[in-house]
């Protein structure tokens, strides 16, 4: 049975311009994706659940009903590939985890859902560490930079532009951007049509 | 038998005050470390090679002449665990890259050196990903982000504070460096003894 992979999403007034959509590939990954929406918003032929209300007290209420596994992963996430997702959700231990740049928890796959909860925000990946450790549950930390980098800035950009492998990288493309040099460092550049 | 791991440092006007040295734990990781130092400079118990030149040119010079496996690794690696430089060494292909962020190339592993040529600076990793495809060699990505931090930048300490396992946390540790979080931002804080 594939695992539900959460996928929490805000369409209107997201956090930056730059948020991208990851592609739902965790299909090929063993995943069923669920996009958990602020508001009803399409999104290809991935199920949409539209629940108002804070991260936190939204994903805690569906923890807390939910015994078996369950993989919770953030939708900025656009160098995400199957076979890394597959390292989440194949930990021998009782959960993973994936760190975020700058403290975050990028993905959270637990074995029983119901026996931890999130405290997303701020240094999100020690307070998650912490929560696992007082619950005695023994968490993998996966070593992924796909799965690290979040796409917030515009450096971040030429991320995509190298290691991006969907539509996220060919929406860039499309749009003209490219990558530039300039005295040795590597940036972004857009050509508009 | 361990292979030997190259480790380019330029102890004079290094890039940045903030470039550290990797703990030479490549030993568990079945390496032998091998500092190359623009000039000589002590490194604890690891040998350390002065060769005065240009990376690249000094670099290929040791290429040319290696017909066996060899790895290279950047020194502003930090968050670089035995686990994660096994997995380099251990490809099934003829040869694997880390990338850095922005484009660099962290970390490089031959299985026949003399095959290969190295061309670094800029979005280096690119450039090795088109000499390995036009000398036909079979390159793995692999997908660490332990490896794929390099220390750059203030905002980089967040990860060796968070995620460092070895000296150089310490060593910031030491220096009075601890996480902040502020309007939910986490950043760095220093205070002086």
């Amino acid at each position: 049975m594939p695992v539900t992979a959460l996928i929490p999403y805000k369409p209107r007034n997201p956090k930056t311009r730059l948020s991208c959509v990851l592609d739902p590939e965790e299909r090929e990954a063993g995943c069923r994706p669920v996009v958990l929406s602020t508001e009803p918003y399409p999104f290809g032929d991935a199920e949409v659940q539209a629940v108002p209300g804070g991260l936190n007290e939204v994903l805690n209420g569906i923890l807390e009903g939910t015994p078996g596994e369950l993989l919770i992963i953030m939708a900025d996430l656009p160098l995400a590939v199957p076979a890394a997702v597959r390292r989440v959700i194949s930990t021998a231990g009782d959960m993973a985890m994936v760190p975020g740049r700058g403290g975050g928890t990028n993905a959270i796959y637990l074995t029983r859902a119901s026996a931890f909860r999130v405290d997303y925000y701020g240094a999100s990946f020690l307070k998650h560490s912490a929560i696992a450790r007082d619950r005695g549950l023994q968490c993998e930390v996966i070593d992924s930079f796909r799965l690290h980098t979040d796409i917030d800035e515009k450096e971040d950009l030429v991320e995509l532009l190298i290691h991006g492998t969907g539509r996220s990288r060919k929406y860039l493309e499309d749009l003209g951007f490219s990558i530039s040099i300039e005295k040795g460092r590597v940036g972004v550049t857009r050509k508009r049509a």
